[in-house]
């Protein structure tokens, strides 16, 4: 689905911005910020496709991905102070990216006749976890454990997507509906601050 | 063995429980506690599956897996405080779940004809991996690297194991003498707060 | 090629030394210490390996690769508060070592027919994860993305080993080639306190 690419290769674009724009706050030179930029657009999909043993890997057999997010990290360093003006526009590019993520790695782990439940996992994987080792690069808790409903739209985006299939709902259309009300979602989230509970658990005694 | 597998699912609630603890410790949210809780108990024999090339990983060819960590997680945020009341059952339920994650480690890369170096390899990264997976993403340095036998168990388990086979001792007798004494040598080390020498090498100069 | 070889293994002994000496310099127990060499010694070639999907790993097929690594943990953990005596060889062959890994990583994906970029890729991933995997178990944002020129070096070698083979040098004059200007440029490196521009990006606004 062309329109689907389409919108990976922004996604891809923007995540290694954000990527890019954390390294720089690490005091990080141009190789880290262009390393922790790819690692952002490219690491859900290749973890992905490491525990699927999907190979080759998607940047693999399509090196101009990195291309983008190589490029992106570089015009990101130049004009980074200029950004924050662009943020809202990121934040939708981001909440877009996420959901598409979530649908193209649900359609990978399909393509392999996966559970439905690892279908979900895998799309879930694909959304979060470029963010997740951005995150452990920079060492800090993943944000994406700890707040928002960031991981819950990629959760239900996939649910989504697999049900609409499953009730024997065309691909493209079910990936249409997926992107939307995900996307949609995500707005909601981030406008109402919406969160799951976090149980408050800081003096929690451990078991080890 | 039906003894082993019983043992694994118990492990894998326990260590599941155990990682959901942490993540509520550092304020993570539902979603969260669940990853974390996951990545615990089926890490180790994600990185060994991954290492030996290995596929389908456990969890993708058994997803009911993905229940009962998700599900001993969604129970751990309800009832967290009241659990350090198990702490010593839960401590030899560890312990335990340790040991069985070594031997059944060593069978996977013992069914790939691995080298016996690797086959004790792929049972101590089998038992060890979940919690340095957890400790990472909770950016703090890995326990097991810092102190008790507990690696050390997971080798002297997998030595014995392999060493009892390459003898001729049958499969599942081997199993349960390593279980047994892995099992054992864990509580005395707890018991008697063995550790392995440390160095005491803060004041070391580096290399780099 | 054999020099290729010798390096490798020589390489491997220096980068394990250096792992160890941070885990002590972190308070780890012999196990980590061991632990810590092993992965800033192996790490990069099998990141490489998994993100290719070039089984079986490489010290999977040369277990005695464990030797060296644990072997030379062990030897630092004994000599530890002599070794910075030897700080400037350390630096000779840790930047050697830097280069022959990315010479053996860009042949790796070339045996796999890779694009020309990815085998580039492949070579920096050899050269560097193993250093940015023991920064990630310390908890310390990795070195190789902050300074010096190190991940350049690597960038530099593989690009230039690449080039000389594809104007139809042969192998091995190749490889001599890109170890002795790849190393050089380290040299030059160190020695100048090159690095790489790093736009002191700490006040910059984040986008999420």
């Amino acid at each position: 689905m062309d329109l689907l690419h389409t919108i990976y290769l922004v996604a891809i674009t923007a995540e290694a911005m954000s990527g890019a724009i954390m390294g720089m706050r690490r005091g990080m030179d141009l190789f880290g910020i262009c390393l922790l930029g790819t690692v952002t657009a490219l690491g859900g999909g290749t973890a992905r496709d490491v525990l699927l043993g999907h190979y080759p890997l998607g940047w693999i057999a399509n090196p101009e991905y990195l291309a983008f997010t190589i490029g992106a990290a570089i015009v990101t360093a130049v004009i980074a102070r200029h950004l924050h003006h662009l943020r809202m526009i990121f934040l939708l590019v981001d909440g877009l990216g996420l959901v598409a993520f979530t649908v193209i790695g649900c359609d990978v782990a399909m393509s392999m006749n996966a559970h439905p439940a690892i279908v979900v996992v895998a799309g879930l994987v694909t959304g979060i976890f470029g963010g997740l080792m951005r995150d452990v690069l920079c060492t800090q808790v993943p944000m994406v454990l700890q707040r928002e409903l960031y991981a819950t739209v990629a959760l239900f985006a996939g649910v989504l997507y697999v049900g609409l299939l499953w009730l024997g709902v065309n691909n493209e259309l079910a990936s249409l509906a997926a992107l939307a009300a995900g996307f949609l979602f995500r707005v909601l989230a981030m406008t109402f601050r919406w969160k799951l509970p976090d149980f408050n658990g800081k003096d929690i005694r451990g078991l080890d």
